[in-house]
């Protein structure tokens, strides 16, 4: 079973940004853009990308999967690392070209390859025209060398 | 003057991921995906995209300025509806290609062009094996017929 979605080129402006009928505009890699929220912090964890297939197995199981740009394949989020996310709220944007993903962080709590709880970890700052980024401190939950080891 | 940024190209994996150079990775379209939050309740207002001057001009001036796909140029939000964004704090992620800002929401609160605050007002909910969206109730701010009218 996958779940089925509107094509947006068939709906007009009014119905795709007031409607209800869920019209994803992948783009020209068949991907949309996902911002994943944890639901009891609303802390931004991550961001990802998602095709039709990723979308609508992660609405069927309420898992979040992905779309790996870096290895061209599904992606379910933890399989390696036991990091599961599961999807508590899963939103679209007025052009229904992102969507917000509100999940439950299972596992150690790290959705961050580096062991991290989110992957926003350093903030920019301005000094003398040229901008550096400063450590916010968010601890290391796991160490990737040992969850990632073939 | 305008920020400068490090070439991500000359930096190694551990110094991209672990350093403290800002080293954006623009896409092959020179932009990078940014997700605004307010400040005050976290709440995820847009997704939107920056490209370097865009990126440098929120840097330099505090006010959220973005690279708009669609009209092919700089886009200062708020300057038509007078919804600007004072920036708080802006985080790159792990492998620097998305940032997150956050942000003071100023004017009648409306981020997005529909007069909503945030530009995820409908959930996605799924029945009988297809997806439908369901509206999550955010109140007009501003009409749009009177704030873009020309």
């Amino acid at each position: 079973m996958s779940i089925s979605f509107t094509d947006p080129t068939a709906l007009s402006h009014e119905q795709l940004e007031e409607g209800t009928q869920f019209a994803p505009r992948f783009d020209a890699s068949g991907l949309v853009t996902v911002v994943t929220i944890e639901a009891s912090s609303k802390d931004v964890l991550m961001l990802a990308h998602m095709n039709a297939q990723a979308l609508s197995l992660t609405l069927e199981t309420g898992i979040a999967h992905y779309w790996s740009r870096s290895r061209g394949k599904i992606w379910k989020k933890g399989e390696t690392s036991g990091e599961l996310q599961e999807v508590v709220e899963l939103r679209v944007d007025c052009d229904q070209d992102a969507i917000v993903l509100t999940v439950n962080q299972t596992g150690r709590g790290a959705a961050c390859h580096t062991g991290r709880k989110s992957c926003f970890y350093r903030r920019a700052i301005v000094e003398d025209g040229a901008a550096r980024l400063q450590d916010t401190g968010l601890p290391l939950l796991f160490d990737p060398k040992d969850v990632y080891a073939s």
